[in-house]
């Protein structure tokens, strides 16, 4: 018998904002694997840390930030060897997934190295998605409304043409791009209409005027919202 | 003192896929409102059922299907203004939201009404289009991926304007539009791309392969996802 990885959206930072099912399944796997910095800190980890009720087997998964895409897929490989492992002498792992697993995360690519030969379930979580536009009390979408997720490292021309033809949007991953797409929204006549948000839901989270953001501050974990219709809900 | 609204995302279906946050609000609330069929159904409180541990005074929100506006923004305004007595009387009101509040919920109509009165607290859920990729076990967007959500009663020129420009996408509410959509997909080249799902992580969840969904039958909480790039987690 092998063991199954459960691939876990813990939510986006609240540690109360976790599924019953995902700690369900948290609490009774034997390893825990979770996504670390290099130099030791797991996000992940510290979420799900007021719901470690027994010492268990942890593999942190430490992927180089790198731009060349062979250290990580090389992290990868080694971690999925790692996870394997465990799952051949029939543990089950839980991989922790901040956010949801499938909304951007990093987890497919454990996903497509290990679902061919293991069992695999994956629970969805609570994306930073909807997080973003219930902690700014912005409704994303309604009826017919098309939504467009962008990351905000797209080139401007590209982000410009998808912002033109949208109801609404979210620009993820803002980050070190934060200058360039406010102006950009500002240029398109938008600035009104956006919102914006860094740490949705964790104890640090912070909602700022697009003008009053310091240019050079915006953490990856920050979202802009655009409603074209403004209060379309009423 | 006034009361606090409450509006809980519970999850897409399955109710282990609530959160601990809007299980507690739940269970603590002493009304609960939710949207329910003219008839007398109500999927959203079906969903719960197994979380209410008390009595409760309850308000079913019926919303007449109708392609007039009116009626349903006359049923809005009787739902606020119910809701608006028990939080003037210092009761707390769980208003219960199928998937999460914001995203494509009817929520947002009660919130239009109630939020410049009274205190209001959105809790974020699992959404129907994070649940929709893990039962399909199908990662919705990677890296910087553009991913669109396009309700399906869009006009077939829209539907194909913006599937062409995007790397993946959820086309959601497809419903009676299904056969439509599906001979659009096919057109574009993209059937090999596209997973279909209906009530995603409950008990009656179905996956089929597009050409085998019967024409008339898809129901209203039916998705399908395209990824253009095919695996491009590996």
């Amino acid at each position: 018998m092998t063991g199954t990885l459960y691939g876990l959206g813990i939510g986006p930072g609240d540690p109360e904002l976790i599924t019953l099912k995902a700690l369900r399944l948290l609490q009774a796997a034997p390893v825990l694997a979770y996504p670390a910095l290099e130099d030791g800190e797991s996000l992940a980890r510290a979420i799900i840390a007021p719901h470690l009720t027994a010492p268990k087997i942890e593999l942190a998964i430490r992927i180089p930030m790198t731009v060349a895409r062979e250290p990580a897929q090389a992290a990868y490989d080694k971690a999925a060897e790692e996870i394997g492992a465990h799952l051949s002498a029939g543990q089950d792992v839980a991989v922790l997934c901040e956010g949801d697993p499938f909304f951007y995360g990093s987890f497919m690519y454990l996903f497509g190295r290990i679902a061919e030969n293991f069992p695999v379930e994956v629970v969805p979580g609570v994306s930073s998605l909807t997080a973003c536009a219930t902690a700014l009390q912005s409704p994303l979408s309604a009826r017919n409304d098309i939504l467009t997720v962008l990351p905000a490292p797209l080139s401007s021309d590209i982000l410009r043409a998808r912002l033109a033809e949208t109801d609404s949007a979210a620009i993820m991953k803002v980050g070190r791009h934060f200058e360039r797409v406010r102006d950009l929204i500002m240029e398109m006549g938008l600035g009104d209409n956006a919102r914006y948000i860094e740490r949705a839901t964790m104890a640090n989270e912070k909602i700022l005027p697009l003008s009053e953001v310091p240019a050079d501050a915006a953490p990856y974990f920050s979202m802009i919202l655009i409603h074209k219709r403004g209060q379309a809900w009423k």
